[in-house]
């Protein structure tokens, strides 16, 4: 019953006999606790913000519903593990694109161990963390029913786009022509109705920064926001569902009374991107080419569900 | 003619011999060019903001005026040397109190040489810049003519301070009993005028953010904001002019058409301090004692001129 999520675009993967998460097909998202203190550490953040009253409804929206843990067989056959039930986000979407953004320009906590603060750093510096304040960590953009979704093969690729390629893959994750030649420029034409309007991406994104400016509850060291949508219900003339949520708490330390700034700042600059988009229609066009450096990189078609 | 400017509360001083910048008594503040890179960055930005027809009159008016370069007499004796021509931000001012805070968690530019990122990193972390996006680099608060300025002595001190501490400085920045037994808990009787109000501090501080959140055109690694205000005009009846200025730009990069997420998030982590002491005057209070920690430290009375 229980089966490898067919939209995850980064983390571990459960398969080839490797350890990762499972979904039921009935709604619930099984993710292993890791070993480390890492997996009774995402834990504890979900039983506090679940718990946390303060926390309001149009804000607790972003974040995956938690059912507490549970002992289920793990995907690498090592037996009955502890794993986090959350909420399937994918559950009842057909062919979501979707996108993975880890937020902030430093993915590590001010108080921890110097090995880790190293590790981190040295990743920070090399992506676009650093200078984005943030770094796309997978993607997949769903094409046709034939040609399927286009996601880039390496995630090292993703992780160090500059800050044009990053800019671009902004406008091809809301593109028709997305799955076209590769070398086309994007033509954005789902823009306006995937990152704009009232119940569009950017105006969910809004909510989450006013949020942020105000709370000091809980700093979210290398956390993401997902983006999501789905061009099916486009060509069904229904909205596309554009919706975020916010993944990946394992690194999530007490606020103490100030504002999480590293999320913020990085949070802002997505939403400059996205906004960017959004006023600059005449950036993108159906008869431009790609620049080299983005042609030369991997990518590959994968078949969505029919 | 020139003298040492009587309100510097960061950086080199002019004093016993050593090179700093120096006042003409009649508007203009000139700054020694650093021998190494840093000073021809400094006049490169200044050179570029001031011609810069973008920046909007609102947002220009917060940056000292520039007036070029010019050969002076050195203040450590080594002759005539280049110096920027810079407005003299407390010219004019009477006994101000000023606060110097480095704004962003982060000092460096991400593409800096690898011993200067070392060294910033270092600092960043060991002061309250890492958790709190700012640190406080030298301040002074005026207490009446009697008893002068409360000065603290050691940078070090100021610049290592917890969360909390800093809490209590920028409120004792607004606080009549600044100046009263070392043990007192700041009044903030002066928080609503200097801080509040339609030209206040906390104004100006997000006009300064809406700025940040859409400018793409330079970064400012290791830049200050002085918060300046007059308590004897209080006295006279009059508004207490309090003003905020942006200097120190020997570190500004391009912006890239990336916002400078690392300024935004620290000035809106300082944002968030300032219009907590607004919300909440319950925790003012004229009869409370101080924590041993503050208590312990060391600091200094000068005088205000008369």
């Amino acid at each position: 019953m229980l089966k490898v999520p067919d939209h995850q675009v980064a983390g571990h993967k459960a398969i080839g006999g490797k350890l990762g998460p499972v979904v039921d097909g009935s709604g619930r998202f099984y993710k292993p606790l890791q070993g480390d203190e890492r997996g009774s550490h995402e834990v504890s953040f979900y039983s506090s913000f679940s718990s946390n009253s303060k926390i309001p409804e149009h804000i607790s929206r972003f974040f995956p519903k938690f059912y507490g843990t549970q002992l289920i067989e793990a995907s690498d056959g090592s037996g009955r593990q502890p794993h986090l039930v959350l909420q399937d986000l994918n559950f009842g979407r057909v062919n979501p694109s979707v996108m993975d953004i880890k937020i902030g320009s430093r993915t590590w906590p001010p108080e921890a161990p110097e090995e880790y603060v190293q590790k981190c750093l040295k990743k920070d510096r090399k992506s676009s963390s650093l200078p984005l304040g943030f770094r796309l960590s997978g993607l997949q953009i769903f094409g046709s029913r034939e040609l399927g979704f286009w996601k880039p093969e390496k995630k090292s690729w993703v992780q160090s786009l500059s800050s044009d390629e990053v800019k671009l893959l902004l406008k091809k994750f809301v593109s028709n022509n997305a799955s076209g030649p590769l070398d086309r420029k994007p033509d954005c034409a789902f823009a306006s109705i995937v990152y704009g309007g009232s119940t569009g991406i950017l105006s969910q994104l809004l909510e989450l920064k006013a949020w942020f400016e105000d709370q000091t509850t809980y700093h979210f060291y290398s956390c993401s926001i997902l983006m999501m949508f789905e061009k099916d219900l486009i060509s069904n003339g229904k909205g596309p569902r554009p919706e975020i949520r916010l993944i990946d708490f394992a690194h999530v330390v007490e606020g103490k009374g100030i504002i999480d700034h590293n999320f913020l700042g990085g949070l802002c600059s997505l939403i400059k991107f996205i906004s960017e988009i959004l006023t600059t229609p005449e950036d993108c066009a159906t008869d431009g080419l790609l620049d080299d450096h983005v042609q030369r990189n991997h990518i590959y078609y994968e078949n969505g569900s029919t």
